[in-house]
C-alpha cells in the first residue's frame, strides 16, 4: 500500500477504513515499528490498526483472542504459576505533518513512535513470538488512551472482561527512555470553601470576607510538608497543592464566598479514602468537597517475579509521579510499572522521534526474561 | 395628558418625545412630585423631563438657564458673598410596572419616587420660587447617572462650563432619608499578583505556587487595622478589602499567577496619590497595579455656611462611606453633602415609595435656610 495523502483529513491517512493491512511478523523489529507508524490511528480511528494486530495474534496458535471494539486481547494458557499483563494503547493523538515516518540518525520520526508505537511493535512482536514464556502472559491492545477516561479501552475491556482483567504482575509499555518506571501516586481534588457575608465594600464592617477567610487555607498549605513515602522500596514524593482560587462578585461587594481547589498527589500506600481521611484531617474546621480521584498504583518490585524481571531486562527503576493507567492496574489489585522505549517528553510533540536501538534494547530485555523459562 | 402604556415600551410611557409636557409650579408640592414621577426619564430617555424642566427654570426672570444634552442648569446673579450648587439627577433606572404612581398610606409609590424625583420636585420648585435666596445658587438638574460614570451629566456639564462649576458648599439631593450625609469616600482599587512557576502537579517540586504565595497578601489584609478619620467634624471609617481573587490555570498544573484584587475605601482626607502611596506601603514587595480610582470629598460641614444650613434643617448629620456624585464636587474643590428625602435602601426596588410628609420636611429645610437672607 502507497502512503498517501487526502484532503479533508488531517495529514497522513494511510491504513483507513476499507484499506486491507497486515504486518509481516518475521521481518526485521523496525520494519514492524515502520509499519504500525504508517497506519494512522489517532483516538477514535484506530479500526484499521486494531484489524492488523487482530490478524496478526490470531495467527498464532498459541494465543485465545478476544476483540472488544477496537481492542484487542491475548492470552496464553500454559498452566504456569504466574500471570504477567502486558499492555499497550493503539491510539495517537491527532496526526500533523509528520507521517509517513521516516528513519534517520537511528531513530525513526513520525506521530506516535514515542507514544507509543515503538512498545506495540515490541508487544505485538513478543506476542506471536513467545510460544512457550515463562510466566502465563495476557497481552491487551487497546484504543482511546488520549481522550477522556470514560472511552479509555483498557477500562472498558477490564470491566467487561473482568477474567482477564486478572494477573500477578502488569507492564503498560508507555515510553519510559528504557527504564523501569514503577507504579504511580494517585491523585485527589478537592474543593475548600470559605464562607462570608456580603456587604457594599464602603461598608465593609457590615460583611465578612471570605477572601480573606482563605489565608487560613493557604497558610495550611504553606505550612504543610509533603512526604516521601516508601512503597515496595521505591520512593513515591507527595504533593499539596492549590491549583485554583476563585472568589469575588464584584469591585465594590465584600465576597460570601471564595472556593480553593487543592490537589493532593499520594503515595500508592493510600486507598482513596485514606488519601481523602488525611486531606480532610489538614482542613479540619474547613468545608472540604471531593471533585475528582484516581488512586495510585504500588510498583510490586520488591516480588520475586518483578525482581526477576528487573534484573532480566538491566535497566534503571524508579518511582513513576504522575499518574498513568498503570493506575487501572491498581485498581484490579495488580502492581504495575511502566516499561516501554521513547522519551516521554517528545510525546505529542512535532518532532516526535524514538531511537530504534533503545526499541531494540527493550524488546531484548523483554524478550530474554520471559524466555527464560525455568518451572 | 392622560398616563398611558404603550406596547413594545417597557411599561409606562407617558412623557415621551413629542408630548408636550409642563408643570404647574404653583399647585402643591405633592402634585409637583407626582408630575414628575408620571414623567418617565430612565436614563437616555431624559428628553420630555429635561424640556419641561427648562421651561419651568426659563419662566423665573431671577434665573439664567443653561443647557447641555438633557442637562439644564439655572443660577442667580445676586452679588451675594456665597454660592451654592444643589443638584440632582433626572434619570431613573428602567421603569418596570410601578407607573403610573399611587399615593397611598401618606407615601408616593413608583419608578424614581426615592431615586430621586422626590428631591428633584423640590430643587425645581425653590429654584423658581426663590427669588432672593440667602445665598447666589446654582442648580443643575443633570441626566444619566444611572449608567457609566463616562455619561454622567453632571461631570459632562462641568467640563463645558467650568465657570458654572464653582461655588463655596454644594447638596446633592440623593436620597439619605433626610439626613445630611456629608462628603464621601474615595475609593481605589488595585491588583496585586504573586509570581510562580508553572510545573505539572504531579512534580510540584519542580514549581513555584503563586496562589501559595498570595497567602502573604491575604495576610497583610488580615492584619491590617483600618483606621477611623475625621474630616470636617465627620468620622469617616476606611476598609481594606480583597474583592476578588483568581488563580489556577488547570487541576493538575501548578499556577504561575494569582491575582488578588484589593479595594481600598479612604476617607477625604486623602488625595488619590496619598491613598494610592498607603496602598503601596502596606502591600511592599508585591506587584501593585491600580485599576480603578475615584477621589473623595469633604464634608465641609464645619464651616460657617454650612453650620448655618445644618441648624436651619434641624437634621441628623453623619459621615457618607459610599462614593456619590458629590465626589464630583470634591473633584471641583466644592465641599460637599447629599441631603434629599427618601430611604436610599429602596432606590430600584419594586416597591420604591417616599413618603410626602419627608418630601415636605426636606423642602421646608432647605426654604427655610435658603430664605433666611441676613446680608
Amino acid at each position: 500500500m502507497v502512503p498517501e495523502y487526502r484532503e479533508g483529513l488531517r495529514g497522513y491517512t494511510g491504513g483507513m477504513p476499507g484499506q486491507d493491512v497486515s504486518f509481516e511478523l518475521d521481518a526485521p523489529l523496525e520494519d514492524l515499528v515502520k509499519r504500525i507508524l504508517d497506519i494512522p490511528s489517532p483516538s477514535g480511528h484506530e479500526g484499521p490498526l486494531a484489524d492488523a494486530i487482530e490478524k496478526a495474534l490470531q495467527s498464532a496458535q498459541h494465543l485465545e483472542v478476544m476483540r472488544l471494539g477496537n481492542t484487542v486481547a491475548a492470552r496464553t494458557s500454559l498452566g504456569r504459576e504466574r500471570r504477567v499483563i502486558w499492555a499497550g494503547h493503539i491510539d495517537t493523538v491527532p496526526v500533523g505533518d509528520n507521517l509517513p515516518s521516516q528513519i534517520r540518525d537511528g531513530a525513526l520520526w513520525g506521530r506516535g513512535s514515542v507514544d507509543m508505537k515503538g512498545g506495540l511493535a515490541i508487544g505485538l512482536s513478543l506476542a506471536v513470538a513467545l510460544d512457550s514464556p515463562q510466566h502465563d502472559m495476557t497481552w491487551i491492545f487497546y484504543d482511546n488512551e488520549e481522550v477522556e477516561a470514560s472511552k479509555n479501552g483498557l477500562g472498558l475491556f477490564g470491566a467487561a472482561h473482568p477474567d482477564w482483567a486478572v494477573g500477578d504482575f502488569a507492564i503498560v509499555g508507555e515510553p519510559s527512555n528504557g527504564a523501569i518506571e514503577g507504579g504511580c501516586n494517585g491523585t485527589l481534588r478537592v474543593e475548600i470553601e470559605t464562607p462570608g457575608k456580603q456587604a457594599h465594600s464602603a461598608r465593609s464592617w457590615m460583611g465578612h470576607n471570605a477572601i480573606h477567610s482563605a489565608a487560613r487555607v493557604l497558610s495550611r498549605l504553606n505550612d504543610y510538608t509533603p512526604a516521601t513515602i516508601t512503597v515496595d522500596g521505591l520512593d513515591y514524593r507527595e504533593g499539596l497543592n492549590a491549583v485554583g482560587i476563585t472568589g469575588g462578585i464584584a469591585g465594590n461587594v465584600i465576597p460570601d464566598s471564595c472556593t480553593v481547589t487543592v490537589n493532593y498527589r499520594f503515595a500508592p500506600d493510600k486507598t482513596l479514602p485514606q488519601a481523602e481521611a488525611h486531606v480532610r484531617e489538614v482542613f479540619e474546621g474547613f468545608f472540604v468537597r471531593v471533585v475528582d480521584q484516581a488512586g495510585g498504583c504500588r510498583p510490586g518490585i520488591d516480588g520475586e517475579l518483578a525482581q526477576g524481571f528487573i534484573s532480566a531486562v538491566d535497566a534503571d527503576v524508579r518511582p513513576k509521579f504522575g499518574w498513568t493507567d498503570v493506575a487501572r492496574f491498581g485498581e484490579w489489585g495488580i502492581p504495575a510499572v511502566n516499561f516501554g522505549p521513547g522519551d516521554p517528553s517528545l510525546a505529542h510533540s512535532d518532532d516526535e522521534a524514538v531511537s530504534l536501538a533503545e526499541v531494540r534494547a527493550v524488546h531484548q530485555g523483554l524478550r530474554a526474561w520471559l524466555s527464560s523459562y525455568s518451572d
